[in-house]
Order: C-alpha cells, then structure tokens, then sequence
C-alpha cells in the first residue's frame, strides 16, 4: 500500500496462468490499470471478464502495450513467453514506463546462468529506469531454489542438497497431462514427448540454488525420462495400462569440481503415490524436510507472483532473483 | 567478503553460545578482530583458545568494549542477554562504532511487540550510525517464525498457521534438561520450573510471523506446563519415572479478533518420540511441511547468526527482523 492507496497493476499476457495471476492479485487488492493479450477473443473486454474476477474493474484488454502502460503501473504482472530473449524487450518496455515487474518466464528465474547477455541488459536498463525485475513462480522460482536456499539458513555446511518434486499429473489439467505423455507407449514418448514435455526452469533452478548456498558450478546437466506404469492407472482425460508411459522424470545436476552437489528430481506422472516436495541436505547437520503434497503448481505461482509484489516494489532497482528478497504470503497491497 | 578481503567480525559475549557463533563465524571465513567478555577466566586469552577454534587468532578477549570494538569491524555478533532493553546499550556501542549487529537476544528477534520502545531507540541509533541491527536465531528467528513465512508464499490466502517444534532434550546439554525439569515432581514442577523454564522468544515469533503474513494481532498469549512421562526416561544427566515431569509444552497463540490465528507449540522433554519442526497452515490450500526431527538448536543458532552476516552487511540501515532480509547458508564471506 502506497500513500495513495493500493498498488497499481497492469497484466501482461492472459493465458492460462496470466488469468489466474490477474484473479490472484485482484483478491489480494492490487488496482488493475491496464492489461495487454494479442488474442482477439480477448482484445476489448473488461480483464475482470477475461480471467474471471466475478466483476468488471473497468479496465480494456488491448494489444497496444504503450495504451496498457499509460497509467504508469507501480508493477507489471508479465507472463507471455518461456524465453528470457524474447520476453527481455516486452520487460523493458514495461520498465521504460516506470513500473517494476514480476515475470512467470522459466528463463528469468535465474537468467546469469544460460543467458547471461539478456541478464546484463535487463539489470541495466532496470537500473537505468529505476526499476526491478523478478523471474518469479513456483517451479522455477521456490520449491526447488529459494525454498531450499532459505531452508539451508540454520546448516553449519553444506556439501550437497537434493529437491525431489513428485507431482501426481492425474490431479493436474488435460494438456499437462498430455504433455508429459501419459497413456502413450514408450517408443512414442522417445519419439515425439521426450523433446518436448520438459519442464523449462531446471537449470535456472540448480544455478539459483548453488550461487545462493555457494557452490562454483562447472556444468549443469539435464535428462529425461519416461516414468512406466507398473499397474493401470485411469484419470479423467486417459487410460495408462502397465508397461505404458504415465508421465515424466526430469532430473538436473549441478557439478561443482566433478562431483553433483545440486540435485533436482522433478516427477510428473499420473497416479504418482507420494506427491511431494523434499528438500535433503547432505551436510552439518543433514536435514529433510517435506511439503506433504507438494505446492501445487497453477495455484502457487500465481499466489507467488501476487505475493511477491510489495518486496519487489521495496527493492533496489535492478534484476533480481527469488533469493535476493524476502518473501511471505501477502494480505493486502 | 569486501574489496579489502573477508568481513571482519567482533565477538561480543563469549558464552556457549557465543563461543559456538564465533566458531562458526571463524570457519566461515570471518576475521575477528576483537572478543569482549566479562568472564575474568576469559580475559586476557585468545579468542580461539576460550571459543576452541583449534587455533589463537592473535585476539585478545577484553573486558573493555571500545577497545575490542578499536578496529571498526563489518559485524559485531551479540550474544549477552536476552532482554531487549539490557542489550540495546551494548548494541549502540557496536553501532556507534560503525558496526552493523548480529544479535541472539531472544527479545530483539521482533521487539516491536513487546519492547516497541527499544525498537524505537535501536531503531534510530542504527539508522543515525549507517548501521543494521538483526535479532537472529534458530527460535526466535528462524523455525517458529522467519521460515513459516517463506513457505507461506505460495498460498493463496492464510486463515491460520500452527508451528510445532517438539525436541527431545534427551540429546541436548545437561542445564537445558534440568530447565525443563526433566525428573522432578509434578508439584516440584508448578512451584519450581514453570517460572524459569520458559523458552525466550515465543511472544516475538507470534508478532514476527503475524507481521509478516498480515495479521493485525489484539493480543498474544503464552502458557506453560509440564509434560509428564508415560513411561520411564534415562538420559545420561537424569532417571524419570512415569507420572514425573519429561519437560516442558509451551503455548503461544496470537489473536486477531478474537480468533488464535498464529498458534506456535513448543515441546522440549525427554524421550519426545516424534521430534520434528511442523509447519501447518490452515488456508488456501492448506499445506503441511516437516523438518524431520527438526534442526539442532544450538548448532543452529550458530549457523543462522554466521550465515546472515553477509545479508546484514548488504542491508539498508535501521532495525530489521529475519523476515525483512534474504538468508541462505553462506559458504564464505
């Protein structure tokens, strides 16, 4: 809450998770000034409409991003885009109007790793317009980085971690679960799923994780894997028989002199019997500690994205990541 | 670490657990360049001779606290009392010379409830100086408190959230197991214990977590009673027969309109079966996280105030709690 009332919010992006983000940060009491989408079935209705608040707030859905920005936002909700190149000239646009902003692209979450010339450009023409810039959202941007980055805070050493996410995908939307090949055979997931269903983010979340409990990374590397049905497993949208794929396993390693000090197990399959989120430290002393469930993915990065809100408009200008601030669940902007 | 080399660091109060910060400090990479201690055993020695740093460090520990303090260090960790309004004297003397402050006083992890107008002062003489001062701990500061904040960030709205820290003291030192009254009498317990057992710092976790999540708090409210054994303990210090005290439960719920919104259970006995730090939040979703058999207090202590000396370093001046700041394990500083 600013001195003259709440913060004010512009929208960038109303897809799946932009509609959420908007409702979520609509609940929490941000004032909606603008809101950008390039959809035509969006273009020209109220955002309340488009991403279901259950009320109009009198603000018009338009392509015209200079039109959306005119009221000088204090933050821009921006989810368009996974890449870090693309979405850089949408933020810059959006800092250039005077407005701070919190991104769902993967590849900003922590962007100094693969994308180091986007991360200086960003940080500079943040600093330029005095600004920040937050890649933010569950998976990357908490469970598997800043959670155990702050987790690790009472260890006397550190020699290793491991997050292990166990998703149960059957739990999740129809195209998640198309995404990570449930029901298909194996040969078509090596054919056709293997190149395309992974999660965006691991890297960005092992180098987070590492520079925030300080381990030189040499290299990070990724793989991924079918998860095979042993029984059969049916969920609203398919049918898994034993021998078939029920989702996948992606798993990163972050390597520090040859040896694998960060470890992130990422699992979404369906019928998976021990959802979770698990964060082990191999160190003085080792420590575990587990999210019964797991966060859930769609509802948490919106409530992230909304909570993170006044800690990024309190922060220095420049890039940041979900380990340089403080973050909590927000009641009121 | 600055452009001069590593932080350099006073020690100011070398008791157990001090001794243990400044261990933990020197591992870490910490120069010390002063010790104050009244202790008469403890003048005139070597730091890592009275803290067993398996090596001197050429620091003479002194009575006199403007001679420890001559060198103008980065950070002075604090660790005398646990009243807020002894503390904040020898604080602004740390502050005064140019230090920023780390400091275990149990009342200063939060004092805005209680002690509002020591925050006040610190608060000014910190900001007066250019300084940054942290209450800092495992409990208060961290597992009761700071890190239910954190992992409140994904949820999408906070009714309630109960924090249960369930510890068998039959692992800790023998003083804490007597505190606890581990083997007396139900009756020795009432008349003797109840008044002296009490853990330091639940009222200032209640109003830090409340703070943090947004909940405007009427009223906090502690109580304290025994637990009695079932079955009969041996621990190394002490024998307890079942219908005698194991230890200690504490309560403390804060309020807000008359509802227990923040609830924090703190059980130190021994033989405690299911030791752990649990974190339950009663909201949207719910979400339960476990620290499996919770962190080790006084190890933990002393990594948390080792660990955050860089983030207090970086801070803006004034008075600050563990939930206005980013904290992670720090391999080197």
């Amino acid at each position: 809450m600013t001195a003259d009332g709440p913060l004010t919010a512009v929208q960038y992006g109303i897809g799946p998770i932009g509609s959420r983000i908007a409702r979520e940060a609509h609940d929490t009491g941000y004032e909606f000034v603008g809101a950008v989408d390039i959809d035509p079935d969006k273009r020209g209705r109220d955002l309340g409409d488009v991403a279901d608040f259950g009320e109009e707030v009198g603000v018009t859905v338009t392509d015209d991003v200079e039109e959306a920005l005119a009221e000088e936002p204090d933050v821009v909700f921006h989810s368009t885009v996974s890449s870090a190149a693309t979405a850089a000239p949408q933020i810059e646009e959006a800092l250039a109007a005077g407005a701070d902003v919190v991104s769902t692209t993967e590849e900003l979450a922590y962007p100094w790793w693969r994308n180091p010339d986007v991360a200086a450009d960003l940080d500079a023409a943040a600093s330029d317009h005095g600004g920040t810039v937050l890649g933010a959202g569950i998976n990357p941007g908490f469970v598997m980085d800043a959670m155990p980055a702050v987790l690790s805070t009472p260890l006397a050493d550190v020699d290793g971690v491991t997050v292990t996410r166990v998703q149960d995908a059957a739990q999740r939307r129809k195209p998640l679960q198309e995404k990570v090949g449930a029901g298909v055979t194996v040969e078509t997931f090596e054919a056709e799923i293997a190149t395309e269903a992974g999660h965006v983010g691991s890297t960005e979340s092992v180098a987070m994780l590492a520079d925030a409990v300080g381990f030189d990374l040499d290299d990070i590397e990724e793989s991924i894997e079918p998860v095979v049905a042993e029984d059969p497993v049916a969920t609203d949208y398919v049918d898994v028989a034993p021998g078939d794929v029920a989702g996948i396993r992606q798993v990163a390693h972050g390597y520090a002199d040859g040896e694998a000090v960060v470890t992130l197990d990422l699992q979404m399959y369906v019928g998976a019997d021990d959802p979770r989120d698990e964060v082990d430290f191999d160190g003085d002393p080792d420590v575990s500690v587990t999210v019964d469930g797991g966060y859930h993915g769609d509802v948490a990065t919106a409530a992230v994205v909304a909570n993170v809100g006044p800690s990024v408009v309190a922060a220095d200008p420049g890039l940041v990541s979900m380990t340089d601030i403080p973050t909590s669940f927000t009641r009121a902007v």
